[in-house]
């Protein structure tokens, strides 16, 4: 069988997309070979482009095509609330609840000793200045409820101590519509020990 | 929240690959933006790269990066038997059996009434010229089981009648390992139909 060294290398960087497999880089890499030369155009100069044009925010860490980014520059956003997360993606989860009107931070990462993270290589510092720059009376650490995730938030509690700021732990429980018998026995345990008394409303 | 415009014109690329939703693409989008800048580079210069190396060989239709492909430049096939497929990628499958030592044609496409696909817009003449200066003695049609597959398969068979060239389907029947509980009707029936003696050795 004849190798095809341009296809194998498109189907190569497509295998480095997450969740693409070779079976799935094979036929992406076919329907690319079927779509217009303007179309694969676009798509190879947007490719350069993205990292030259989206970079991280100075003050807090989300992706922004400006100076600093949208709600770091909007005046109208309260700074009394910061959430901090892991990764710029996590703020559209967030950002989509109108009811949270504060700030995130972005950390670019988890401790992890897997793949050798160590908390000087996460973005902390910037943070602890930010809590005295802005003022800031509450941090709300939502890091994944992982291993990884719980070791940062706990990490972060820690030398946060020392400062003048509330800090709280997203609440672990059952998610909305879940189902009991398909839950995994240690979110049940959490949903139980972070068991809330329900108000009589009368 | 901050509108990303290149970021969102590099997730509207994404989502144009089979299979590939608003979230994947999303997730691809971060993805792509954390890795190097020489990835990328390499990344958008193979995807225009591509279209201009890589071309259908104008014998068979297969994908080559040569003249004509690997497979009609092989002199050790045989000429004798030729499968013909839809669409350059099933040639994968196939050429994978050590067992078939013949050619291949690719039809590029199926007759479709619904993507208003019609036999002219196939590639079947070059079929016909084919089996006379190749000395074809036998097509397999080896088109998808599916109702388009099925209808050019039968269209190129009545085509074919007047050629002195014997004209096979590839078989149905229970795909090896195939559970028959879980089996369609359709293909159980075909199963059935199709049914063959068991040849006693003894």
């Amino acid at each position: 069988m004849e190798k095809l060294p341009t296809l194998e290398l498109l189907i190569d960087y497509l295998k480095r997309l997450p969740s693409v497999g070779q079976k799935s880089a094979e036929r992406m890499a076919y329907a690319l070979l079927s779509m217009d030369e303007d179309v694969l155009g676009g798509f190879s100069k947007v490719l350069v482009e993205v990292k030259k044009k989206v970079h991280q925010c100075p003050i807090c860490g989300l992706y922004t095509e400006k100076e600093t980014c949208g709600i770091c520059a909007d005046k109208d956003r309260n700074s009394d609330t910061v959430i901090v997360i892991s990764y710029p993606k996590d703020v559209y989860s967030f950002s989509a609840l109108d009811e949270f009107s504060g700030r995130f931070h972005v950390l670019n990462g988890v401790i992890s000793a897997t793949n050798n993270i160590t908390p000087d290589q996460l973005n902390i510092d910037s943070l602890f200045s930010r809590i005295e720059k802005e003022n800031i009376k509450e941090l709300i650490l939502a890091t994944n409820p992982t291993l990884e995730g719980e070791t940062t938030a706990l990490y972060l509690a820690k030398r946060l101590e020392k400062y003048n700021v509330k800090v709280t732990r997203i609440a672990y429980g059952l998610p909305l519509g879940a189902q009991i018998d398909y839950i995994d026995s240690l979110t049940l345990y959490k949903a139980l020990e972070n068991r809330r008394s329900i108000k009589r409303e009368d």
